[in-house]
C-alpha cells in the first residue's frame, strides 16, 4: 500500500465524530490530516524501500538487534501495528493449550495483516462504569465489552474501548479484556478484531495536543508534527465472525493478551522517554547557552539533574535488553522489572526534568512573541532585536528554541505527552504492582538473613 | 468608569499586536475579547458598589483585614493596579530621602489613577539580551531599557519590557528597573509611567494559555475564564515627562522598585495557590467519587499528600500575616521569608498536585468526549452512557470533572498558569535566595551552640 | 521535691532491668544516671524559682502564652508530666458524660501529682502482637494490655506497654488504650494511672542513643544531655484501686485519650523541630564557615534549601498556634491540621536536613579524631594543626564542630533523634490520615466546582 | 601469608593512635581487633584456596567476569588493596609518557605486594585547610601533601590524609594527589607509596561504627561483622626513595591517579549499595511478615518504592558494564556515567528506603530488649511473649529482626555507613559533576533540534 492507497482505504464507510459532528472527509479535517499525511509518508518511504518495512515489522532476536529496533525513527502510526502484532503472537503461545484454534486464527490474521499492509489500534481500556465494583457486579452491565448474543457463525459484541490512539486512521481494531476475569464472566472474556468500518462501530475523538489552528508551525514545532486524535470507541452490536473471534469464555486466560500488550507499550514508552529525556537535556543547554547562562552554577546544577534522570531512565532500557527473555519463537521480550522499573521512574519524574527546563528557560518560554510578529514590517526588527542575545544568536534563533520549550512542557501538546507517558500502559500504580510481582522478594529475605549472619533455622 | 466607558477607553490609539499582524478592534478580537469582557464587568460591579471597589483599593492595616482582602475574589485585572499602587507607595517612602520629587510625583499619580479609575500594568523584565553581562556590558545598548535622551521637559526612553500581564487592555504602564543598578549605570536607573497610547510604545501579544478556538466552554472551564494576553512592550523612543518620573539616575535605589513589586506579587502568587491548591484537592476527591474509587487506599494517600501540600501551603499564608511588618504609612506588608519560603513550595510542588491529580482521574482526563459529543442527536446517548458511573453519577456530570482535571493540568492553560506560578515574580532561584536574605542566620547560628552547650569565646 | 528527694525517691523497690540484668542502684547505673541527673537539676531549678515550676505546669489560654510555653527550654523529662496532666484534663471533659466519676478520680489524680511534685510516664503502645489481627482475635489475649480480674475495690490488669520514655525514671505511668475499641473488647478499654514501683510492674530498658561509654563528652555534646532510655513496661497482673481508674469498659470513649495525648505529644514534636532545623542550619553554616566554604554556590543553594524547609515548619507551628482551639476550660489546644501537617513534613524531610548537612561538612564529620587525641602530647599538635582551616579558624574549634554534626546526624544518637521524631505520635501514615480527617474536603469540593463556575444542582 | 603471619606483620614499630592514646597491642585493641580478625580469616581463607585469592585479585576481563567478580563477597579489607592495585594499573598506562620511570616503579611495586601478599590503604584526600583557597594559597603550606625536601636517593613529604579506612591495619599507604594541580604547584604533584611503619608516620583512628562495647553481637548483627576504624594519617617529614615514586612534579598529570582510583572506588560503592539496597527490602519483607502487615496496602506500597530504588540502582550496575569501557591492557573498567549516575541515585535516595523501613518495623525498630533481656530468667520469658506475634513467629525470633532494622538504620553502624556511602569517592556534588562530564552534550543537542524538524545552519 502506497500513500495514495492509504488515503483512499480510508473512505470505506466508517462511522467517525470530531467536535460534536460526524465527520465526513477525514482527511481533510484538521483533527485528522496531519495524523494521516504522517502515516501516508510511511507507506511511502516502505514502498520505496521494502526492506525498511521488513526490518521493521521483524521482531528482534539478538540484544542488538533489540538496540537497532529501538532506534529505529518510524511514525507512532507504525508503532501501534507493531505492538499489536507482537502482542497476538507472544498471546497465542500462551492460550493455544485451552483454545487451539486461537493460535490458527491468530496466524491467519497477522498474515492478513501484513498481505494487505493494514494499521491496527489497540483496543484494551473497557469504560468500567463503577471502578469499586467487578464487570458483573457494574448497574450497566455493558460498562465492561461483553458477548450479547451468540450466533452459529459468530458472536455480538457491545461495549467502549477508551483512549484509543489512531482508531479513526487504522484500518483494524485489536479488541482484548482490560483486565483478569472470574468465573461467572465468561461473556467479558472476549478477544478479537474487527474492521474500523465494520457496522455498529462508531468512533467518537478529542485532538487534546494540537496547536492553535492556524499557527505558525515553527511555533509548535512538536505538536504540529505529534499530535494524534484520541479515540472513544464504541461497539454497539458488533458482529464478528468466528476466524476473527481470539478468545472467547476463557477467563482464566482473559488477562494474558492484556499482559502481553502491556509489556510491548511500555517498552515503546520508555524508548520514547529515553529519547524524550535526552532531548529535554540538549533543549535545556541549548536555550541555557542562548540566554548566556550555561556557566552559571545553579543552572549548570540544574542540567546535571536532568542528565543523572536521563541517564538513569537509559540504564534501566539497557538492562531490560540485556536481561530480555527468550520466547519459544526466539524473539527477544525486554525484562519486565527493569522496564517497569524504569517506566515508573520515568513518568513520576518527567515534571522535573519539565520544571527545570522551564527555569532554565525563563519567562519567555510562554510569552514569545510568535515568528510571524518577527516578520510583521512595522515591529518585527524590534521584536528581534529585543529576542537576540548578542550579535552571534539572534532573535530568531532564539525565539524558536522558546517556542520549542514551550511546546514540549506546557503547551497542550506539552501537557497530552505528560499525561500520556503518566498514564499509557496504566498510572504509576500499576507498574508499580508489576515491579513488585517480578522482584525476587524470597531471594531478598535470604540476603538479609545472610548479611546478618543469621539463619533462623540454624541458629 | 463603568463597563461601557471602559471599552471605550480602549480605543485611544494603542499599538496593539497579535498573531503577527496589528489589531484594530481589540475588543472584537478573539484573544483579546474574554479578558477585556472579563473586566468590564468588574468595572460594572464596582459602579454598583463603590464600596467594592474602596475595600479592593484601601490596602489592610489589621490582620483581619489582611485575611478579608485576601478572601476577595477579585477578578486577576484587577490585581495588578493594586499591586503597581501598593508597589509605588511602598517604594516611595524608601526613596524620599534621595529623591525628594518622587514622593510627590507618586502622591500626584496615584491619585489621577483612583480618579480616574484607571488599569495599571507591572513592567518590569527588561529583554537583558547577553545574561551574563549587566546592562552597560551589553552590544545592544538597549538591551536593558534606558533613558537615551534628556531634555528640559523630560527623558526619552527606549528597550523592552518582556512578559506583562494585562498590557494590552490596561491605560497605564508602570516601569521599573528590573534590578539593582551600579554606578554607571545611571541611565538603566529609571522609573516612571507611560500610558499605553503614548507615541512609541508597541505591545506584541501572544496567548498561549487560550482554549482552542470555537470550543465548547465546558470542556475548558478555566482556560475560559482565566487566560490573560501576555504582552512584550516595546518603547521605541518614548517621551516621559517629569511629573511622570519616579526615579532618574539614583543607581542606589534602582532596585527599590522591583523589591516592593517582588513582595506584592508574590503575596497575590501565594494567596492564589492556596485557594488553587484547595481546587485540585476538591476535584481529586470529586473525580475519585465519580469513579467509585474513594474508599480505595493508594487513591486516599494521594489525596492525603495533596492535602499536607496544601495545608503547608496555607500555613506559611497564615504566617506571613501574622508576622506582617508594618510600614510607616500603617499598611501591613506580609512577613517576606514566610511568603517566599511557601512561594518556593508552592511551585516546586504544584506538579506534584498534578500529577496525583491526573493519577486519579485516569485516562479520561485527557481522552474525554467534547460535552457537544455528548449532545450529538446519533451517537451521545452512547457516550453519556458510556461516560457514566452508574445511575446516580451520569456520563455528563463525570464527563464535566474530566473536562475540568484536564483544563486545570495538561491544557494549555494548565500549562501555562503552571508556567505563570513557577516564573511569576521570579523562578524558584529568586525565591531561594530572598528566603536566605531574610532569615537569621546569625541567631541559627548561637542555637546550634547553645545546643551544643558550648561557647566558644568561654571555653 | 528537690533534687535529693528525686533521687531517693526512686529507691521505692521499682523493678528496672538492662543489659539482661535486674538494675539495683539506678542512679549509679551508666545508661539511667545521667538521665537522673538532668531531671534532678530541673527539680533544683523548679524549688528554686516555683514561679517557673508555675509557668511551666500551666497550660496557656492565650496565643501569647502558647509562644511563651513553646519557648521554654525544660528538660524533656518534664515534657511528658506536661503531656500527661494535658491529656488527662483534656479527656476528663469528653467522658464525663458516660463517665461521671472519671472526671473526679482525674481532678483528685491531677491535684495529688501536683502536690506530690511527680513526674509521669505515658503509657500507650500496647505489644500489639499479630497486627493484621483486633485485640480479640489475637492468640495471646494479652497482646493489648487488658482487665483479667475484677474486684470489689478494682481492677486487675495484664500486658505491656512499649517504647515508653522515661518509664523508669519517673514515678507514675499513665496507661490508656491505644485505640478506639469495639463492643466485645470491654476489657481493653482501660485507663488507669499505676505507680512505677506497683507489684507487678517491671521496666526493662534500652538505651539506643547514649554516646560511647567512657568518650569525651565533647565528642558527643548531644548525645551526652539527650540520651533517654526507653521502658518496656511489663504489667503482670497489677492491682489498680477504683480511684485511679479513669476509664473502663465504655468502647466507645476508647480512643478520646489516645487522641488528647497525641496532639500534645505531636505538639511537643513539632517545636523540638522547629527549633532542631534551625540548629542544623546554624551548624551547616558554621560548618561550611570552618571549611572557609561559606561562599560556594552549591553550598549556598543547599542552606537556602534547609532553611526554606525550617520556614515552612515553623510556618504550620505559627499557623497551630493562630488557629488553636479553645476548650471549655479556657485552654488553647494547637490546631491538629496544622501540628499533623507539619509534623508529617518534619518527618519526611528530616533527612534531607541531615543530608545536606553531612554533605556541607564533608568526611570529617565521621572520621575527625577525639578531642582526647588533639590533646595527646606525642601527636596533639599534629592533629590540631591538620584539622585548622587557617589562623583564625584553629583545629580545636573546627573540631568540635564536626564532632556536633556527627552527632546530630549519624551517631547513635542522631539515628535515635530521627526515629523517635519519625514514629513518636504514630508514624507518618498516622500523621497522613488525621490531617485528611481534620481537613474540610466538603469546602474543597464547593471551591472546585465555583471555580469551574458551575454548580451542578443548577446547571 | 596466613592469619597468623597476618598478625604478626603488624607488629613492625607502626605508630597508631586511639582514643586519645598510643596503641601498644593492635591485635587486642577493641576498636582493632574485629576487623584485624576478619582480615586474618580472609589470609587463611586464600592460603587454603589459592585459586580464589588469584581470581579475587585478577581484574576481569570479560562482562562475565565482571558480574562474577561483582559477586565475590571478600571481606570489605580485601577490596581497598585491589582498588589499589587497579588504580596503579590504570594510571601507569596514561604517564607512562611524561614519566617512563613510573611505569617500572609500578610495576614492581605491584609485584612486590603480591609477592608479598601484603594490604594497602588508599591515601588521597588531604586536611586541605581552608577550602576555598589553592594548595598554595594556604596559609599553613602543608594543609596538601607535599614534597619537602629532595635528596639524592629520594624524597621526604609532609602533610596528612584523611578518611583513611583500614590504615593501621594495612602494610602499605598508597598516596596520591587529591586532585589537579597547576603550574607552581609541583611540590604538591606527587604520588608514591610508603610502609606504615615508615618513620614519621602516624595513625589516628576513631571507630564511629562500633557496637557498644560488652553489648550481644546478636543485638549489632551489621556492626560486629562491619565496623572498620578509619585513620587520620600524619606523614610528619617521611622519606620515599625514589622507586617508591610514581608522580613528582609532572602537575599536569596529578589528578590522573585519583581519577583512576574514583572509578574503582565508587564501582565498589555501587556494587555494595545494590546489594545493600536488596538486604533493605528483604528485611523490610521479612518484619512486615513479622508485624502481621504484609497484607496492608501502605506496607505494601512502601516495599513497591523500595523494590523500585533498587531495581533502579541495579540497573545502572548492569549497564555499566555491558557499556565498560576495555582499557589497553584489555582490562575492562566500568563506564564511567552509568556508575556515577548510580552511585548518585543510591546515595541520594538512601535515606529514602531506611525511612520506608523504619516506618514498617515500628517503634521496636528503636526500643526492642535486648537479647540478654529476652534470657534474663526473671523477665526474659514476658519479655518473649510480649515481643512474639503469634505461635508461628515468636518473640526471639521478631526481637532480632528488630535489632537487625536497627543497626542497619540508626545506629551508630547504621549512620556510619549511610555517611560513608553518601560520602565516598566524593559527595553528591562530585557525582554529579562527573555524570555532566562523561554525558553526550553535543549528541543531545543534536537530538533536540531533530526533534524540532529544525536545522539552524539550513533553515
Amino acid at each position: 500500500m502506497d500513500a495514495r492507497a492509504y488515503r483512499a482505504s480510508l473512505n470505506d464507510g466508517r462511522r467517525v465524530y470530531a467536535r460534536g459532528e460526524r465527520v465526513t472527509d477525514l482527511a481533510a479535517h484538521p483533527d485528522f490530516a496531519p495524523n494521516i499525511e504522517r502515516t501516508a509518508e510511511v507507506y511511502d518511504r516502505f514502498e520505496a524501500d521494502p526492506e525498511a518495512r521488513e526490518a521493521f515489522f521483524t521482531p528482534p532476536t539478538t540484544i542488538e538487534g533489540m538496540r537497532h529496533h529501538a532506534a529505529l525513527h518510524v511514525d507512532s502510526a507504525t508503532h501501534t501495528t507493531y505492538s499489536s502484532l507482537m502482542t497476538l503472537l507472544t498471546a497465542a503461545d500462551r492460550i493455544a493449550a485451552v483454545r487451539p484454534q486461537a493460535a490458527e486464527a491468530v496466524a491467519a490474521y497477522v498474515a492478513m495483516v501484513r498481505d494487505k499492509d493494514l494499521r491496527i489500534a489497540e483496543c484494551i481500556t473497557d469504560a468500567k462504569g463503577d471502578r469499586s465494583r467487578p464487570p458483573s457486579q457494574q448497574e450497566d452491565k455493558d460498562a465492561y465489552l461483553r458477548v450479547v448474543e451468540r450466533r452459529p457463525d459468530g458472536v455480538v459484541i457491545r461495549g467502549a474501548k477508551l483512549h484509543i490512539s489512531l482508531a479513526a486512521s487504522s484500518h483494524e481494531l485489536m479488541v482484548i479484556p482490560t483486565k483478569a476475569m472470574k468465573p461467572g464472566e465468561e461473556d467479558y472474556a472476549i478477544a478479537c478484531a474487527v474492521p474500523v468500518n465494520a457496522p455498529g462501530v462508531s468512533i467518537v475523538n478529542v485532538l487534546n495536543a494540537a496547536p492553535p489552528e492556524g499557527s505558525d508551525p515553527r511555533d509548535f514545532p512538536f505538536a504540529n508534527q505529534r499530535a494524534v486524535p484520541q479515540g472513544f470507541v464504541i461497539f454497539d452490536d458488533v458482529f464478528v465472525p468466528h476466524e476473527r473471534i481470539f478468545l472467547d469464555g476463557e477467563v482464566k486466560q482473559a488477562a494474558v493478551f492484556a499482559h502481553s500488550l502491556g509489556l510491548w507499550v511500555r517498552t515503546s514508552s520508555m524508548i520514547s522517554m529515553c529519547d524524550g529525556f535526552d532531548v529535554m537535556v540538549g533543549l535545556a543547554q541549548l536555550i541555557a547557552e542562548a540566554n548566556g547562562l550555561e556557566r552559571v552554577d545553579h543552572i549548570r546544577a540544574k542540567i546535571s539533574e536532568m542528565i543523572i534522570h536521563s541517564t538513569l531512565l537509559r540504564a534501566t532500557l539497557e538492562a531490560s535488553m540485556v536481561h530480555a527473555a527468550k520466547l519459544e519463537s526466539g524473539v527477544l521480550a525486554p525484562s519486565e522489572i527493569y522496564t517497569n522499573a524504569g517506566k515508573y521512574h520515568g513518568a513520576a519524574n518527567y515534571m522535573v526534568m519539565v520544571r527545570h527546563l522551564l527555569d532554565i528557560a525563563g519567562g519567555s518560554a510562554i510569552t514569545a512573541p510568535s515568528m510571524r510578529d518577527l516578520e510583521n514590517e512595522d515591529i518585527g526588527h524590534l521584536v528581534r532585536k529585543y529576542m537576540g542575545t548578542r550579535q552571534s544568536i539572534d532573535g530568531a534563533y532564539r525565539t524558536r528554541l522558546f517556542h520549542a520549550v514551550h511546546d514540549l512542557t506546557t503547551s497542550a501538546h506539552g501537557g497530552a505527552k505528560y499525561a500520556g507517558l503518566l498514564m499509557g500502559g496504566g498510572g504509576l500504580y500499576a507498574q508499580n504492582i508489576v515491579t513488585r510481582m517480578r522482584y525476587d522478594i524470597e531471594r531478598a529475605k535470604r540476603m538479609a538473613f545472610d548479611a546478618m549472619g543469621w539463619s533462623p533455622e540454624r541458629d
